[in-house]
């Protein structure tokens, strides 16, 4: 629902067709009260549209079935699900870390919300060689739109509206994910927060020797001085996620104090925007030659 | 407030005044909706009478004036603040490991909310010698009530309603006081919640060569059998804020799985009961020879 | 849930067994986290024990089911749902207008939660003939466990967290007893509040000639002095549903302004207290010769 | 906050100017998040800027003061406080109502958020003569950002998350505007509602004979058939206003039955948007002879 609002505002797009087991005969519109052509069309069971490219919003197994489908008929596809993020065929579209490949890519796999905002945290201080091998720690909190929209009683308002709990431990499909990533073992233990939105990780990392806080912060800085959707945020400034809520923004952070050499770097995002929608469409920007923040200022 | 209802249905205790600066001089079921004799008395702004015993909710400043005078009037003193957790003067007031010191204790440092939590998890597998002596990382989530009932535009409903974030990270007085409780350095990491009242610590652990995860859920089991207040709960079941909600109880688990000799350990209270009251309580029955249970069971 | 609760420690009350379709075979203790003898039972699916009395916290067709099953076996029957509130043969229990026929009764039907609200706040008034013969609008708001723990869509967190809106217009099952109740035709307007529990009644009358705000809270604070669990609001008062959440009270209070002969009464109670469980054991006192407080008192 | 939002990306807009008494001196983006030219203005004490418009979204006497300032310097004004909302020198920009005086208009009131979604319900009815003479009750609930943005208690996380109350009951500014809006005497009863932002009226109207409830929908529908920002649901539909967030729609509907000629209405709006600031961008759009929807859709 947030990709077809965004794509439904973006110059530079066509919506063709939309598909939706769930509303299939349904007109758009009455859905996600877009106006105009978007909001006059039908979402349909199978779409057999042509297309430049396919938008996947599938479970796993879906994606897999379709995916290679729209790759014969000439489209080039953007995976949201978990089905081609290990893949050697696809490019992982960690946008900021995949830009060059981007461009002549057929297959995008678009990260996870969770591994977003960790390696976006973390990668900048991988890749200069300033964390030790020790494992990381990434405590994270998202709220429960995460979960998707399945009617479970979990998710009912009077199970989460005064709740939290940590969910999934040691079991996570990020796991690798993140593993891979961060090229580190990593101990992933995710928590619900009784909030639709948003997602917050706290990563312990253990440091090398002489590292300190600020040279943490100073690396994150100099990395994303130029990035228009991450943010470095001063030790002591407000990391809430409501900062980034409905933003394709990601703000990341350092805690001022290091101890027994290890650090805590922070991340947050709308697990919907950044961690889902607005990293497919800077991912399409760049597949097709827009310029990057188009359809994505607000 | 929770202490005053809990010992105005505590049938051991007589309540012979309740000080407030904010409401002296307005009765108390005004503020507490408390009938009977208790609702009937007023708030004074400073108690002359004599007593038993003295709770003190006050700030640690107040707290360190106000106990040395009750003392010398013969009561016997409950602080609930900072000022004398790490004094050798006062007994600390972690009821399940401080039996035999509280039945003679003239001066009771009861635990904050956070080290509450966080010690029950852990105390028994420090004890045991399964943990190494590697920096302990306490990532902990509570509730807004943590932070008091003071006007702060943090703490507004727009402000906090979908929001989520770590606060006085490296700051915060709770630290020494775990520090000093583990044994360990900790990194210690709070975060508020968008909800009134609930408490939950996530604890990354090393531990020795050779203990398994299951070996810690025993250590607890074993510890733990016995206690009316602690509930160790098994790998996968729910360990939500909301099963604690007013109660007495604090709930411990541990995550299924170990990787690369880091485990994960969760400890879970309502911050206001155990984290506060019910366990001012708990102390005060061991003090005076009461059950440990006597007005705190459902 | 919340009436085990409240007989679990009542000290009139042995409860021999409890049934529950969805928990049948599991302990008590499990469920409503209680100790001791209630917690050691085990729901079951169906009850054959001898009793005093039975509880019924079943749907309506349930209810007509088993109540004369239970009333054949000797046992008195106080019933919560729908089934016998328009019924000869029952006792209607709104308990501050019931008291004398409760004594004898056999079988009681427990008031609707929004009937409960709006009688208290306008029976005394109509009972003193200052009301006009005009239809009473009755906007009403409630929490969510008012539509009780079924899974449905429209009760997950994601769909009611931001959300309010009227529902089941000039359709709800509170229509009949409310009109009956009353004396009046009734627009009733019930609306869905993003909170767990809480009900408050906005009631629209039309008085008759000379009548003055002043009047009707005269009239309630006379009828209401001995109450012990209806409070009349002074105008301008906080009538905010938290102030009655757990609380077996109902507060209820008028508008200071009344404009071309309408006035405005307010009534808020916790729909799960005074509109369900302690309004059925205030009734159970009565019946079994208890007083009505007993068990009821925080 | 909204309405700098909306001006930001609407085309036809430059923003010369921004001001705030509290933010005096910091950057916009560090407020607002915005990126670009607007972002990297800073918010001044005073504007001293020649312009062709000034919105006021002040409190009522600083608007009062303000407005003649801008008004003498030669640009026009859109006032969003109470200030001018009686006087005969403002158009009254409630926009569906008022597209004919907007062109020309120097000064124009935009409408208050209770006034607007009740008069949009309502006035059609009035104006085909449908509504009896009687006086009108518009039961009416806020999200908290109604308000503003103080720090109260009463707007405390805390005090307001379980929370729901009526508040300053025949005291409100608004009346005044309803029943010169509505040509009637105006029963107004607001209450706030534990969410951010949304706002229902449900009003009770008595018709006039022979009047149906169908008659009704059909008089919204024929009046709103072509207008972009109102919407009229059908019996039974979704009025929930969770479907007006962040949207500039009013969205209003009729309750499918009438008793004894009194009929419910209803209408919801975000307070924030129709409420505010997307109403004052479809009165400027008029003013300047922008289409009307010109920065305003999706």
């Amino acid at each position: 629902m947030e990709l077809s609002r965004i794509l439904a505002r973006h110059a530079g797009v066509e919506i063709v067709g939309l598909s939706s087991s769930r509303w299939a005969g349904r007109p758009v519109h009455e859905i996600l009260g877009l106006p105009g052509p978007v909001g006059a069309l039908r979402y349909e069971k199978t779409l057999d549209q042509s297309a430049d490219l396919a938008f996947l919003a599938t479970p796993a197994d879906a994606s897999a079935r379709l995916a290679p489908q729209w790759l014969e008929r000439g489209a080039r596809v953007i995976d949201l699900s978990n089905a081609y993020r290990a893949s050697d065929d696809a490019v992982y579209g960690l946008t900021e870390f995949a830009r060059e490949q981007l461009s002549d890519a057929r297959l995008v796999a678009n990260p996870g919300c969770y591994p977003t905002a960790t390696q976006l945290a973390l990668l900048p201080l991988i890749n200069q060689n300033m964390l030790a091998s020790e494992p990381i720690h990434v405590d994270a909190k998202s709220g429960a739109t995460g979960a998707g929209r399945k009617v479970d009683e979990t998710l009912l308002f009077n199970e989460l509206v005064d709740n939290h709990y940590p969910y999934r431990v040691g079991q996570h499909q990020h796991v690798p994910e993140l593993e891979r990533g961060l090229g580190r073992d990593v101990l992933f233990t995710p928590h619900l927060l009784p909030i639709q939105r948003g997602l917050l990780v706290t990563a312990y990392v253990k440091v090398n020797p002489g590292i300190t806080a600020d040279n943490l912060l100073e690396c994150l800085k100099e990395r994303y001085q130029n990035e228009p959707f991450v943010q470095v945020v001063e030790p002591g400034a407000d990391l809430g996620v409501r900062r980034v809520l409905s933003t394709p923004l990601c703000r990341v952070g350092v805690a001022p104090v290091i101890k027994s050499s290890w650090a805590r770097v922070f991340g947050s995002i709308d697990n919907l925007m950044k961690g889902a929608a607005s990293q497919a469409v800077q991912n399409m920007n760049l597949m097709f030659g827009y310029s990057e923040t188009d359809g994505l200022l607000p």
